[in-house]
């Protein structure tokens, strides 16, 4: 017996016809009637609708009791799908198990870290290392692939939903013993990892070992990240176990949705076990910095995919309903955040949900289809935006041209996350988005790649934050300008070892040499910041934080002016040899600065976006060669184009210049060439 | 066996000599020796007291241990009041059962969403369900009615104190399962009732549903307002239990105290057991708001009793002490707090407490009877006060002349309080606050009534918030303007059935023909806010809330200039061809506005408040024939009445014009006529 | 068998070739390697350090299973420090029991008021009731005294870590109510103490009684505050348990670490079972009122001790890792921190920690060789310090020449701290270093003392904020202007009695007949504060708090203007018969106002500091006969000294002016006389 050929995102995309961006939402049949089954389908063709998800919540009507099975509406559902050219990405249900599974084995439900068990009447409030909710879940997972894997509208696998839950009780706690056990193989190499030394906290024996549930002060820090890692482990094994069922017996895709930053789950962990990478985006179209902010989280997607096509599973049509006030997109909104996962490497974008609820949790959410009706505002828009998407087939497969790489991964985020640090202003993911903002504005296309990531192919390397990096990835880093490209790292970073051990010595330990400089000493600032002194970049403040640093072999491109720290080094430049460069940050210059050093490293790397000259306000991307614009100023702006560009959406290129509209996307093509592979 | 006949408050006011408000506060002399309690009934007899309210929290002290009584000290207790010719409303004690009960029974004790359950100490602990509390808390009620009954001091029983509990162990359970039971008949009518066909909770037998105990998401929305419903009724069964047993052996009116908005129980659904509805009230003095806040909640009061006289059982003679910081009463607020209450229905003003405890938490609340003494500012107050309210006994049982009604009930509240709706800064009682502030002012009489009201006396009604109504009740208020009322409905309103379903199809869904106007998105608004525009009423601004509306069948008063909602509809008016109008506002106008558009209402229903002209700063209400005036400016303001106009309480009136020093009050014969009925 | 002679800090500071102050740190060897040993022993005599604590957090290291130990690296470590002159202050592990203890007894580890038991994986997590834990703190402490007591390097033992921890165990409310019952003999004495008539809360029996565990609402105040005496005096019986063992074996003095005002333990009822007073103090090197604060402090550390000296035994010498936001210390104020200490009375000065660690929860917080190495800023500088602390010889064992005093006590600071009080923002500490401020500012030294401290060496006695006091300790208080001192009174003080049960009649209570002043009610103040009229003082605002007084017999230094206390006495002055004064303050002024009632009282006292004059920025402080200065400003500031006055650390005095830099310290001779005694 020989395994069935994986099959990724392409199966989906590549039609007879040619190839098509997905379009598509969440739809939860279960809760309407057969009339509006009609009803959605013909409305889902006229949207150009060519994915939903189903199943999602469906467990218990799938199985309304142990040994009960109703699966006859979704054999009718996925025949009218499947009539109206919609595919179909079938989830398991396992996100929320039936409240009979609760009743019968109370031990499926999660316990948090106070000792309290999860009552039912919400989600995901089951135990990932019960093995009564696992059996169930096989079960139930077994069932579906039984009965649909050779249905023509099954086109991929959705296990799960969102994973990322946590669990304290004593069978995950027998869990994580296993799991620390394969890790350290003995306790003293555990006591050793942990520091146990430290707050008279060495174990004699793993079954010692308690999950950080509820303490009087702080935990251990090496805990706590352990815990982190076994939760991401704990979480895909429960993955794997239903996506080898569903490999079994289908040849279709598998995927589940990751929710970007979310601290819940090691997304490049799990990257090797998904088919596609799918993921969930919900920015608040209140905050002006959420367009960079999704950029951002799409790269990093795209990451995980590692440069391949990926999917935006889930995003709002207008207002989420989960913040304490929820401003709605606008229309322009809704398409532009469209395009912009695309160009930034999405083969499709769907939506929570197709029809909105009219009752449970989710039913102020709002959805493709509002609850007025298809004669609506919004429902015409998302018609259009079923137009548009229909034009851009040919972007489909093709590749963002990155030559710049920020460094993000998990462990680093978590232990930026931990409890007790110098400062918890000093925040991991905004570091991320004030690097990576000024390379967004001009255009440039970046990876956001692990630690541990292959960097040959990057001319510029930028981290941002990384406070904790194992020795080898360290290395690898310190490489890239011994190689000739450019290396521009933030403060605190390097500082501590997978285990969250302080590097002792001169920091950033595996770094001082390429920087050529040596810290002693992190400083955070006071509220008011300190100014800094700089004949490249100008007099400016700087806040949050400084080091108090020596240049060995660096040139000083600005200076403290506190009194501690007077004419100290804050921002550093070293040119190696070979013409490589290493770049350090050590505060949080004003962000006009840290935009300059960013560009001027990019400049010195050779790296820059698809258009020379973009106007305030513009967002600029390139995927294959194709650039996307979009106006999110309040009036119109005329981009200058090269001559021959066209926009693929109908706005007219007139001499070379484009003139798009507040609001307005265009798509153009013949001002970029594509990248290469 | 004949019923004994059940009496009201007129029992209490009405009295050989004539008529009297009542005057008086809760009386705890189980805190204090036999010779206080002699100086007590002395000065209560000084300062006019004619009603105490005795033993709410003596249950240890009556039953010191499960069979041992002494109830001895209250013999004397309501002798000695009675020979100062003090009335006695008696309290059941089963707010704070003793420690000893606890100990017995532990299960007598509640339990939180999270599983803790609560220690003794405190007060309120009690879990309703427990057989074991009920029990105890019947016999004690039965000593109480066995040895009290005739005694010529009881006028009145009270039972408990500001019920609102919740408890959610496994006896409340499995009462909320015989609840739902009785309420849906079959599981799967609870099932379609809550939506459970989303996020896999449907239920297979009622034995599966819990409270809404910690979860690690979103309750389901039916689930908590069922919930809602649920201790309410499980608090009104244990009053009813205890009111039985006061019944079958005294015909004294028994009653019990509510607080105001509070979302603990639906006072409507309480209304038919109450003989006399009692409300306690702790505005802020620091907030200007509060005379505005209590006149409402003194409407809602009297809207429960059904416009009949009702009774301010507790407030605060000067400070709190559960506020953070309590900035207490000037003793002009003092006199003028009651004298509103009293404008606004009720026949007596009581206080917690007589004399303020020198021990236990409520040792610093301020008590008619402060530390210090009588020779007190505050206690010759209390005296002055006392001498006040026996000059109005004129005003013991007449009504307040109501024509215009808001629309407010519990079962909107709960779920205008639901998490995960559109903004939670849109507030069912400040939106009440908004609407009934304008008509305050101008000393409009009004009602607030549920929506199940008859509506048929009411010239006005206005709906602020009523985001959860019933259909048949949409219909009732629907029909108002259609015979020629004058209806004003806010935002959000008639959005969801009482199961907290959302209405499909354009909002307001059952008033979108009346207003002649059909919505489909509701669209929270930026921090900012939006422009309006209005040629009626002026260009403004709006805030917290918009609606994407169209106007079918009516003027346009108002605008919106939004980017994504220019020129749609905000403040619209349809005139019926019988003259009643119709007026919808989709958003928060500034204040000055809103009162605009609801006092427009108001002189298009023809209601308007006693005086033509009332200064700035003056509080104005009607009661009966007579007007009470306030003056809460900083100094004197001159009020110009009708010729032949007197003041009861000695201000004079010369030339018709009435000089209300800063602080004073005035109750104003001779310039309105009684209403009928 | 005579008891050993009890040494005291003397032992330590006294030594052969004179005294010295002590320098030093807290010092973990268990978890570095052998040569790191080494070079922290010679780093350690390169940098004058004198003492270090070990062992603090030894426990799992010292007796890794429960029949197992490994003491022999402590015996090398403690040989190695003897070698380099180092002594050591070895610790009890008691306050980090190891996680083998709580797997075999589950239930030595604490319960919190809502019913969850403490994991390991933190520290402090032991419940101090546990036979099985105090048995094994025990066996460890007799460990330890039998192998070291006859040690070279053994100078002194420190029993546990920051006593301060709460339990609500069974075990615990086992102890409570033996406590109780030794406190009041019967229940009924408890029953009236606690004012159980109020709210139902009668108890029968003892058994009845819990601790202050979750409640639906407030907490008896009098079980609280019993409940905070109780935690005090179960730790006390942990500490003397193993102060015993150790005294049993070893004539070394006994210390445990207190934390200034911290609530946890009263530390004047510990007094008199401590050899040595040991505080640890973390000032915020960013709040401009760290510097008052900690002088505060030290005042009552050194009014622990009784006037004697006292050693600091843990600061930080940069940044601590436990604020949200943890800004470093210059180098400057750590040794400005230091002398601060010294001047007021500490003979030593100590850090945690010698070497910061590595891994574990406190690898952030700073220490006195940092992660860079020796070969740094901050370590250069603890050197330095190790050489001026070694001048400065002279000092050891010298008095504060104290004049005046404050008083403070833990059952006032808890009964302030209670809730449901008139308002939070009256508060205890804060009222103390308001009062302080101005007597710090100006140089005077001043003792903190609890209430039932001998008076009669005080000219002037100031009662910040007392509002819990005993009838015999307030007639002491009220005796001094009696004997011609003077005496100043705030607000909101002599309230309540010890069982905070509240004094009736005219406030406060037991000082009215010598303040000449009778109070009737607490008005705390809208937002916006109050007007005071004041000849003496001029016009000003108050703020937080009023009272409604009547000046019997005082003169009225200021007035209130506010509508409901226009004329009422704020400030007040008695002049007695003798030339005694007693001022009474009721509000909280202007600081600059209440700065100029204050050292007016001082003046009116005598009472005054070193030198007449001092410059704005520049701290003074006498201890014997030196007086220390310390320049807060940004720039030099000269100081007028007396003719031949000079300064030990060598900044130079020309014509008796001393030029102190900005950050700079000098400690002066020959400007004052030393105390008596």
């Amino acid at each position: 017996m020989t395994a069935p050929t994986r099959r990724g995102l392409a199966s989906l995309t590549d039609r007879p016809g040619g190839r098509r961006l997905l379009y598509g939402a969440d739809y939860n049949p279960e809760q309407w009637s057969r009339a509006t089954w009609r009803e959605d389908a013909a409305l889902m063709r006229d949207a150009h609708v060519s994915l939903v998800t189903v199943g999602v919540f469906s467990w218990s009507v799938l199985q309304p009791a142990e040994d009960a099975w109703d699966l006859d509406w979704l054999d009718e559902v996925m025949d009218l799908l499947h009539e109206h050219d919609v595919a179909v990405d079938l989830a398991t249900p396992s996100a929320s198990p039936p409240p009979w599974l609760a009743a019968l084995h109370p031990e499926t439900s999660a316990v948090d870290a106070r000792g309290v068990r999860m009552s039912v009447g919400s989600r995901n409030h089951f135990c990932p290392s019960a093995p009564a909710y696992r059996a169930a879940a096989l079960r139930v997972a077994t069932t579906l692939v039984d009965r649909y894997a050779g249905h023509p509208a099954l086109a991929m696998w959705h296990v799960g939903n969102e994973f990322g839950q946590e669990c304290f009780c004593d069978l995950c706690a027998a869990q994580l013993r296993r799991w620390l056990s394969a890790r350290y193989g003995d306790v003293d190499a555990l006591n050793d990892a942990w520091g146990t030394a430290f707050w008279s906290q060495r174990y004699r024996t793993f079954d010692e070992v308690v999950p950080p549930r509820a303490a009087p002060y702080l935990h251990n820090p090496a805990q706590l990240l352990d815990w982190r890692r076994f939760t991401s482990d704990q979480l895909l094994a429960l993955y794997r176990e239903q996506a080898a069922v569903l490999r079994a017996g289908s040849d279709a895709p598998v995927t589940t949705n990751a929710m970007g930053f979310f601290g819940g789950v090691d997304q490049h962990s799990w990257a090797a076990d998904l088919d596609v990478v799918s993921d969930d985006h919900y920015g608040d179209p209140q905050d002006p910095t959420s367009p960079a902010r999704a950029a951002l989280t799409h790269d990093l997607t795209r990451g995980v995919a590692g440069g391949a096509p990926w999917l935006l599973m889930e995003q709002a049509a207008g207002a989420v309903n989960w913040r304490p006030h929820n401003v709605p997109k606008t229309t322009a909104q809704m398409l532009q955040d469209s395009l912009r996962a695309v160009a930034h490497g999405a083969d499709g974008v769907c939506y929570f949900q197709w029809r909105q609820s009219a009752a449970g949790a989710e039913s102020f959410h709002s959805a493709l289809l509002p609850h007025a009706g298809p004669d609506t505002h919004l429902h015409r828009a998302v018609r259009d935006q079923g137009r548009v998407l229909a034009l851009l087939g040919d972007l489909v497969g093709t590749r963002v041209p990155a030559r710049a790489a920020l460094v993000f991964d998990w462990p680093a985020l978590w232990a930026g996350g931990l409890p007790a640090r110098p400062s918890d202003r000093l925040d991991v993911v905004a570091q991320l988005e004030a690097y990576h903002r000024p390379l967004w504005r001009a255009g440039v296309a970046t990876d956001v790649v692990p630690s541990d990531a292959d960097l040959d192919a990057y001319d510029l390397v930028v981290v941002p934050a990384l406070p904790l990096v194992a020795d080898r990835a360290a290395a690898a880093i310190a490489h890239v300008p011994r190689r000739g490209g450019v290396l521009l790292v933030g403060p605190f970073s390097g500082v501590q070892d997978p285990t969250t051990r302080v590097r002792t010595g001169p920091f950033p330990g595996p770094w001082t040499d390429v920087l050529g400089v040596a810290g002693e000493e992190w400083r955070p600032l006071p509220d008011a910041g300190v100014a800094l002194r700089s004949a490249t970049y100008g007099d400016h403040r700087a806040h949050v934080w400084s080091e108090r640093l020596e240049a060995r072999d660096a040139q000083v491109l600005a200076t403290y002016d506190g009194a501690d720290l007077a004419g100290a080094p804050a921002v550093t430049r070293r040119v190696l040899p070979g013409g490589g460069q290493a770049w350090y940050v050590s505060t949080l210059p004003d962000p006009a600065v840290l935009d300059r050093v960013v560009l001027d490293c990019a400049a010195a790397a050779g790296v820059h976006g698809p258009l020379p000259l973009v106007p305030d306000g513009v967002e600029v991307a390139q995927r294959g060669d194709l650039v996307l614009l979009l106006n999110h100023a309040g009036d119109e702006r005329a981009v200058e184009l090269a001559p021959g560009a066209r926009d693929l959406l109908g706005v007219p290129v007139r001499d070379g210049v484009l003139r798009l509209p507040s609001g307005g996307a265009a798509v153009v093509a013949g001002v970029a060439s594509a990248p290469p592979g």
